[in-house]
């Protein structure tokens, strides 16, 4: 017996008694029943978005949420602005270009959060700017934005919508949507929500239903006009993902009993654990400045081949981490700390990467990682008990 | 204890052994296991598309497959046909409008199937036809059309692609893609495929990739070259509803144990007993034409309100039926005998159907359904064993 554990940053482990839920036996998705568990399901999900807007939901990938996000809002040719810091920043870049629109980027060095003043110069000599783009947690690269101070600046810029991809933040860290000044948010299912993938959330706020109004672009599956209109009456303008949507009524429950504060306690633990175990093995966070509480990156010991370190554990040890992504694929390693995930799984998570370390030849401190880890959690979760 | 019976076409019941499979623990989709998972699906997909191309799955409703139908192959201005003849025939062309197209429609009344002869018509009226767009099976009405025919016509326009939504055919009927000349053909996931919505699938010919070279409409998230290229390598585009795809291969290999014939004559022999048994009860069935061997639409008696109806027997009996759309909303009733659905679930159709019929006042004889039912089914199960 190999036991298994995924701690990559999504799809993540999904609670056995969410994938009871699940395995129920399948209902008709017009009918009171499901709208009843769709109703609670958008009214659970607010405070997690921190907003009074409507959150609608999308059957597909998050990707699917971050194209709804472009194509309802604006026109082809419209000025965007992309924080380009990663895959995922890459990935609004290539939409917005898809899309075409006209797109400016502040490209980054992978690992690091863009600041404040580099938005607002940006925007000063663009005052045409209809949107920025960013992500909240930058999955690649493990590095967070910072959402709130960039919301801030942004709410002196009437004519330009906020756009955040929270795919690996909502849940995750507390997300002051409206209070931010966030205009639209999206996540998706397999993050912090600990569901399988195939379905994602988006919220808009009413300066962005404005623009949604004067967007010109061809939409149909994704036209949030239709979702918006069929969803406050308690369905969907398509079939939805109904299996997923009724996990999902059983994971907003298992947060909001936990408390949303204990949630985001947790994963603040867990990443902190990890960071320090991270670092007393002598390795380098890829995060420079602010790093995500959804996983940690970090490079691996010259001449270890990151790919080969991933499959051994995953295939020989049961333990799934993610590599790196484009140009730091087999440098880089990311270790998760998202959704149905405790202390003892990033426990198992550091004691994993110091056997595979070592099967590998790195020379260090046995042990040391999960020293580090375990002090972060007895300071956390024990002392003063 | 009211047992349920979902006897919708769409989403249709989940063998119990399926809801298990998918309720196993998470995997990761970057993996060997998941990849050769999926390329086992995929495979065991061709024969039920009839077609030797590549099948591509797509996070998403069926709609989303139908929209990539359109997006992937023509460019703004083209001129297409559409056979609207229900409300999935209505759904193409307000999908081919959005985007831009030049939409002509044969519009026919509901239950109607189309003649080859109205579509040669149109062609020869307009050979400058980008694409025919029709449903198999039209959901709304159930009624089939003759795809078969229409495909063999199509095959002497060499700049007309041929594009069939067989939601509720395939998996159902036989279905040749490849020897009748179908360009693209989707389906999804909730239907013949027994699972919970939120999967479709969409194939498509050489001819069909020949019109994706010269697309010109912006795509991202349905962009079907970049999906081409990532499941040719056992993998996807975006991260892909894992659940489902673990279940769709355990689906298909019920359906290939059962043998892909078997299939077809179990929904066949459903689809006739319901028939013989609404007509038994002096009902009009809606398909005048050529009924679907998906689900059978028939007229309620006058006087009876359908939704009430519908709700009678979903609240107080267990079993839940379709209603009509648009204009055929509390007139008719739609009964499916798609997926995992056998002889006996459609005793009880017509049990729960004459039980309401008899509280709603109609006046019958007492199972006269039940026993034309009967009678077809023993004529294919029992008789010469």
């Amino acid at each position: 017996m190999i036991k298994k554990y995924l701690l990559a940053p999504g799809p993540t482990m999904v609670p056995e008694s969410v994938l009871l839920e699940m395995a129920k036996p399948m209902m008709h998705h017009r009918t009171s029943e499901f709208s009843n568990i769709f109703a609670d399901v958008r009214e659970k999900l607010k405070p997690i978005f921190g907003t009074k807007n409507d959150c609608l939901l999308i059957s597909g990938s998050g990707t699917a949420a971050m194209e709804a996000a472009v194509v309802n809002t604006l026109s082809p040719g419209d000025k965007v602005l992309v924080v380009n810091a990663g895959k995922f920043g890459k990935r609004w870049a290539e939409i917005c270009s898809k899309f075409q629109l006209d797109v400016m980027t502040i490209d980054l060095e992978w690992g690091r959060s863009v600041k404040v003043e580099q938005v607002e110069s940006a925007l000063i000599a663009n005052p045409d700017t209809k949107a920025v783009f960013i992500q909240a947690s930058e999955t690649s690269t493990t590095a967070y934005h910072p959402v709130d101070k960039i919301g801030n600046l942004l709410k002196l810029f009437d004519n330009t919508l906020f756009v955040v991809d929270g795919i690996t933040s909502v849940g995750v860290v507390e997300t002051k949507m409206d209070e931010w000044g966030i205009d639209i948010l999206v996540t998706g299912s397999q993050k912090a929500f600990m569901l399988p993938p195939g379905l994602s959330i988006i919220a808009m706020s009413e300066k962005a239903w404005r623009f949604v109004e004067k967007s010109k672009m061809p939409k149909y599956y994704l036209d949030l006009i239709k979702e918006r209109k069929a969803q406050n009456n308690n369905t969907t303008a398509y079939t939805p993902a109904v299996s997923l949507i009724i996990g999902l009524n059983k994971v907003l429950d298992l947060m909001h009993e936990e408390g949303l504060e204990n949630v985001y306690l947790r994963h603040s633990v867990c990443a902190d654990a990890t960071r320090e175990a991270v670092k007393a093995l002598g390795l380098q966070i890829l995060a420079k400045d602010i790093p995500s509480n959804a996983a940690t990156g970090f490079y691996l010991p010259d001449g270890i081949d990151g790919g080969k370190f991933v499959k051994f554990l995953r295939e020989r040890m049961g333990v799934t981490f993610a590599g790196g992504q484009d140009h730091l694929k087999g440098k880089i390693v990311r270790i998760s700390h998202l959704g149905y995930h405790d202390v003892f799984d990033t426990v198992v998570a550091i004691s994993a990467l110091e056997l595979g370390l070592k099967k590998f030849g790195y020379e260090f401190e046995m042990g040391a990682g999960v020293k580090a880890a375990e002090e972060v959690i007895y300071k956390s979760r024990i002392k003063g008990l």
